[in-house]
């Protein structure tokens, strides 16, 4: 299937023809590869993949490609006989990596980064090959008492209190998901034993969060059943944070309609512009009203590493759960997402359910089955890169990451700054900067829809002539409904020049673009 | 950290003590890994690896250790500074290979199986090092790709008709929510958009499952604000197949009594007994009664590889939806689900969700964002690894490992037929045999409650003795609430000779312990 790889790097006796006779699959056997053959083609795997890594800047981080292009390659029928690995090792530099959008390339600002540190990828290749399934204590004891101390490690280099427990998930969707179906039972709704339908005795249930809220947080409302209706969107402020005297109303409006307010949900480092929403002032709130406040740090919270930054984070050890990404800035593949919770049996009591196939038999000792707490049954262990990962780089060292891509944004918005012809859009908190291109002749008053309209084509123009270079991908938001050009910091790659060249490009392309 | 690492197998120079002044994270370095030191930490890996796998079966399966004792050896706090990266892969032999249940051990028979295959193993260390995040086409052409074809590739070999389109999820957990989901939506509820609460129009929705289905159809309706209340459990016959009968009486009243039938789940190879619904009778219900049908065959699905065992399957194909783990017996490391539909815009439907930031500019051709089909955003590229495995061994290399693991299990339920001392409990269709001791001393009437604690607990003490010689893992269930212990065979590295000493324990032990 192999077609044009452009890197000749496999040894020889991994070429597809040399191995005919050697594949267990082409002999009849009918276990694994043998242990020999493993060895030899992971051995060549290495190679490859830290040739990528090696490599990875020389790649345009989008991919030249069509829609559809690649699977027009692939047949649509299923090989029915086996194919050497080496064949197959063959495709990953002649067609993966030519059909990737290149997250580990240094010029990824887009979105938030996604780093494959080379600690994780160790980590995911020790867990891939040991199989483990932490889903009772008894199925790996392993997973599931390295991520009790792996969320013990990042509670506490977070700085947040002993009351914390909590657990790994895949995304920040799944552990705001969780979060919030815990809220509906602290409310006392009930809801995981008998539902949400039928039962005019409840009120419709209401989680509060900003217009600048992730969308995670409306998907949890349809995926539980409380529908993208039961969403509060609250309006934001001039720096995109919550509006507390409008959480105030709308709480105040929502009750007097008979519905029911479970939740709140403050967000530290929105996803659009890096907002903080003032969570003190929602803590207070949410213990007044008796609501579960769920804290949105899914990017942001790696911040907290950094005693200086901790200002941003004020109030969050009030809250009731607390979501924060490692698989954003913590350097850890996907997926890795950390939930935290003061209140671990709200979760249990929406997630509990063991059948007697799950019932173990050593329960002298009690023990934590992780199964209990999430939506799934079957989980990965997802520990075990996280504890490489922490050790290898320290916490110091993991705080000075963060701390220099913060460093490298605010110079950034230092330069945007003075640009006459760029406008920043958001305060500059984090890693992130939010900005547009506003040339002096386009100028107009920005209340006429026709200087509006200018500028959005104009910006979005100039962030595709940014992205066709290949060196630099960057992402947009709007904000104040004004096309926004996001430059996302915290690649663990990233170097202070990846982040020049992206700003020298914006400036280039827009003076080749003209006003 | 290393505390005994019995098996010293790293490179002197990945010697913790060697490594000072090598390692950047040491170095005040603030990137990852140097290349360089990446390349030799993976080689090095890969032998620890590969030495795990080649001595799998030198260890006992379940680790002699009590729960919190590999907690009580490490540190409460994280460590501030870094480590050698020698010393922390020291800890895979020296903590990590002590404290796992070894589910590739070839005497795993618990549960049902999730072999890391080589090919499987290669897959997720590639993926691990590209970092792709496929939820839009943008973000990973390749991942987005590769699991169109490998989606197209699976339904192929399992004989279902093209009107099926697909996604892969983590978990069976998952692609079941997404399926009971998508037939909220189909139902009219608007259940995404409006919620289920506070809405006196809509009766209280209800989704059927035979009382043998797994316990993961219970916990959708929990998650999706349908509750536990909503999941009608319908009898089953002798063979623990629902009872069409049952079902119908079930609906009847539930119509009478207001309620809204959205959904049946047929199983077809169930956890306890893998018994099979009678889907083709379930599959009229379900048309006549315009309710979604589901089919949930996580395990059993692997089996409709082989021609001769796809009676099994008969009615599938008029399923809404089916369910087929890789992850169980396709040799995938965690994680891989299989969800089918030939109803994907309801799936869309009940999880789409655009904001402006996650909008591509590239929507001339039309491109395929798979988050929208699923409660979470980000997404690993679980393709690769399929990719990978199913053309290592081919279609046909899968077939005739699936159909030789019913062969032994075939001949395990002959062998414990023709031991008077021995019962099997289920019909065997797919590669599960559970059985239970029934000493000719011990037998009385069943009816009497004092024979069946005695036999539940020479049971119990059985399997556990079984278990305690480290060579076999069995797990246990009940059917008609009998204990009943299951011989579950799926995994890549069972040999006959396995399955055979999993036989000659239970016998010795029975022995040994006496009636």
């Amino acid at each position: 299937m192999t077609q044009g790889a452009d890197r000749a790097r496999l040894p020889a006796w991994l070429d597809p023809a040399g191995l005919d006779g050697l594949d267990p699959a082409q002999l009849g056997g009918l276990g694994d590869m043998s242990p020999g053959q493993f060895r030899a083609a992971a051995h060549a795997t290495v190679d490859l993949l830290a040739d990528y890594l090696e490599q990875v800047e020389d790649f345009a981080i989008l991919p030249r490609v069509e829609p559809g292009a690649l699977r027009a390659r692939l047949p649509a029928e299923p090989p029915e006989d086996p194919e050497p690995i080496g064949a197959i090792l063959a495709d990953v530099p002649g067609l993966v990596e030519p059909n990737a959008t290149h997250w580990q390339h240094p010029g990824f600002m887009a979105y938030f980064a996604t780093t494959s540190s080379g600690p994780g990828i160790l980590g995911e290749f020790v867990t891939a090959a040991l199989g483990q399934n932490p889903m009772l204590w008894r199925t790996s004891p392993v997973g599931t008492e390295l991520e009790q101390v792996v969320v013990g490690w990042l509670r506490r280099a977070l700085g947040l209190p002993d009351a914390f427990d909590g657990l790994l998930t895949d995304t920040a969707s799944t552990s705001s998901l969780i979060a919030i179906a815990a809220a509906r039972e602290a409310a006392g709704l009930d809801a995981a034993a008998r539902g949400l339908a039928g039962r005019p005795e409840i009120g419709a249930p209401v989680v509060y969060a900003s217009e600048e809220a992730h969308s995670s947080i409306e998907k949890a409302c349809m995926t539980l059943g409380l529908g993208r209706s039961a969403c509060r969107r609250i309006a934001t402020d001039d720096a995109y944070a919550m509006r507390v005297d409008a959480l105030e109303a709308a709480l105040a409006a929502d009750r007097a309609a008979g519905r029911t307010p479970i939740a709140i949900v403050a967000t530290i480092g929105t996803t659009s512009s890096t907002a903080v929403d003032p969570v003190p002032r929602i803590a207070e709130i949410a213990a007044r009203e008796a609501l579960w406040l769920h804290v949105d740090a899914a990017y942001g919270g790696a911040a907290a590493l950094v005693p200086e930054r901790r200002g941003l984070f004020a109030g969050w050890e009030r809250a009731d759960s607390i979501v924060v990404n490692p698989h954003k800035w913590f350097f850890t593949p996907l997926d890795a997402s950390l939930l935290l919770s003061r209140r671990m049996p709200s979760l249990r009591a929406a997630f509990s359910l063991v059948p007697e196939y799950l019932r173990t038999l050593d329960h002298e000792t009690p023990v934590h089955d992780f199964n209990e707490y999430q939506p799934q049954l079957g989980r990965r262990m997802r520990a075990l890169k996280l504890w490489f990962l922490i050790r290898y780089f320290g916490v110091d060292g993991l705080r000075r990451r963060v701390d220099a891509h913060c460093r490298l944004a605010e110079q950034l918005a230092a330069d945007v700054d003075a640009d006459q012809d760029f406008e920043r859009l958001a305060p500059v908190q984090f890693s992130t900067v939010c900005l547009r291109w506003r040339p002096a002749k386009l100028t107009g008053r920005e209340e006429e829809p026709d200087v509006r309209a200018r500028l959005d084509a104009a910006n979005e123009r100039l962030m595709a002539a940014v992205n066709a270079t290949g060196e630099v991908f960057l992402s947009h938001t709007r904000l104040r409904d004004r096309f926004t050009i996001r430059v996302a910091i915290g690649n663990l790659r990233t170097e202070p020049r990846h982040v020049a060249r992206a700003w020298a490009l914006l400036q280039a392309e827009a003076a080749r673009l003209g006003p």
